[in-house]
């Protein structure tokens, strides 16, 4: 399958051109010598412009999800687009209760990226995808001129085995059931921003960017099929907005208490400083989830026996309200309304 | 799962804001509007971040592909980016021999992007899929700042089932086979570089954009299973660059004859005029087939009753050669190498 290339492809000072989405030689010596090194699989390694996969076993379902990423900047504390891009899609497919199984990654690179910075994105991914069990079996790669992108736009899509009889989803939230939240919110969004704004805080805030199929499926292990109704992970817009989400798509209300969300206090410091609300910055190693009562609480033992669970905890119940209001009692005892967000936050967090 | 939103979306003046990706209102609000409604089915209206979806049939395996689209312009002859992320990606699933089923679609869009443009592009998308049978059944939209990105990119990902014992493939051709081309070449990419170039020719030259799974579907129906070795659509690099792949993955050599390659004589004047080797020039709506002689005939018989097969034609053999050359006669009975595209021809072809 090798074939000879006329140069070697210089990882130090070499930058993307745009015969490297062209489709020739170029195209076909990164694909050669960068992803198909890094994501190596017995399916990538058929090298068609697709990949023929097992199955999942029978009787399941399948589930897709897709992401496109687009944060900047590209490198951030905690992180690189390169891992966010393998965790987001893991994670979505996670969240209905399925294994993830295989990725697919569709780069689109700007003309002058530096080709060493790809690289490390590119091992980011496959030391996330490996972590996460899961293969990244086909990809596609375009490059747009200088100006017309900005750096690199890497999205992938998941497909995961669903089990007979699983149903998790927005919509399953019942009045009486409880929300659980798998750990502290903030840190993705305030870590990119403070590294956007070079604001230095005194201990030094790392995105909390994670696969969470490993909590999922402990999760899943520990309480009877049924008993966990919805799970999703608060990325963009945070906590609030998802909640939001699934108050709509479930048609019920929800009530929060405010002094039961776990938050790092240096988080809680910097969103003051900068002016947002943590309810509303994005997560990425983070879920919610929605449960029947009478499980909550051997739920919440399990996702505090897992590493990325460990600072879970019950934040909320459902409650009957046509009006799908998120309602929120403050730690000084008042309540209010936890709307959607309506202006704009923070973009190219994800 | 309506929400009240504060103001209608203005689809005649309106223009893609950083809200539409934040996650928020603004966001939902165009999911609702415009994708949710355009792709209508089943499983895109579950809602989630993710879509749950019946397995292929028992013993079938998935095949699964992806492209990233960044043509420009956005809107050529005979198509435009909505319906080209649909084909391209329908035709890499069917390329294996497997029935597309699913597609997950994601959009990066340009602040500014006019929602009338979006709109067009979506409505053209639903379309393309409904013709080619596949159901969009999850997606992902984020928007970057103007001058980070070029309108809209658009990444699509087939999922389709492969019947038990069908392996088609580019590492499949062996010496003796047959290889077929689907009809007349370069017509996408002249079309495109017309329009980009403002050229204006006496006939005008349309994309062939279209998808292929119907055609493939009749071919495979027409021979015993194994007949067909290898197919694949010869896009960015055009045939010559395809025909090399094949080359590599099977360690064989191949002899075309030029004078039975089909081709429209105003792309050849335009091909000839803008300085282009049309071998070179992508197409998005043929395939390349590589087949066993002895079901050539039949292969050719069923190609050209078929609507997007009609100009089908037996180009070339297979031959042991273990430089792996593409050597075509040429119409003056010469002979010569068809080597990798080398230098830049067209980028941003699709």
């Amino acid at each position: 399958m090798k074939t000879d290339y006329q140069r070697p492809i210089d990882w130090r000072q070499g930058r993307v051109d745009l015969n490297h989405g062209a489709g020739g030689r170029a195209a076909a010596q990164l694909v050669d010598e960068l992803f198909a090194r890094a994501f190596d699989n017995e399916w990538l390694r058929q090298g068609d412009d697709g990949a023929a996969l097992p199955a999942p076993p029978p009787g399941h379902r399948l589930v897709m999800a897709t992401d496109g990423h687009v944060i900047s900047p590209l490198f951030f504390p905690g992180g690189d687009i390169g891992g966010l891009a393998v965790h987001g899609t893991v994670n979505d497919v996670a969240m209905l209760g399925a294994t993830p199984l295989y990725l697919a990654a569709s780069f689109i690179l700007e003309e002058g990226f530096a080709l060493a910075e790809l690289k490390t994105i590119v091992e980011s991914m496959a030391a996330a995808a490996r972590e996460a069990g899961v293969a990244i079996v086909t990809g596609d790669t375009k490059v747009v001129e200088r100006g017309k992108g900005d750096g690199v736009f890497i999205t992938t899509t998941g497909v995961g085995a669903l089990p007979p009889g699983r149903a998790i989803g927005g919509a399953n939230a019942r009045p009486g059931d409880v929300v659980l939240l798998s750990g502290t919110i903030g840190e993705h969004g305030v870590a990119v921003l403070s590294q956007r704004e070079s604001l230095e805080f005194e201990t030094r805030i790392v995105s909390d960017t994670a696969a969470l199929n490993g909590l999922v499926a402990a999760m899943l292990a520990a309480v009877p099929e049924g008993a966990v109704r919805t799970l999703r992970d608060p990325t963009r817009g945070g906590v609030a907005t998802t909640l939001n989400e699934i108050a709509r798509q479930s048609g019920v209300g929800l009530h929060l208490d405010e002094a039961a969300i776990p938050m790092q206090a240096q988080v809680a410091a910097a969103c003051e400083l900068l002016g947002l609300d943590p309810l509303y910055v994005a997560n990425e190693g983070k879920l919610l989830a929605v449960a029947a009562s009478e499980h909550a609480e051997a739920l919440l033992a399990a996702m505090r026996a897992h590493p990325r669970g460990r600072d879970a905890a019950i934040i909320g119940r459902v409650v009957a309200d046509e009006r799908r209001f998120v309602q929120m009692t403050t730690r000084l005892g008042g309540r209010r309304i936890v709307d959607w967000l309506s202006g704009e936050q923070l973009p190219r967090i994800c």
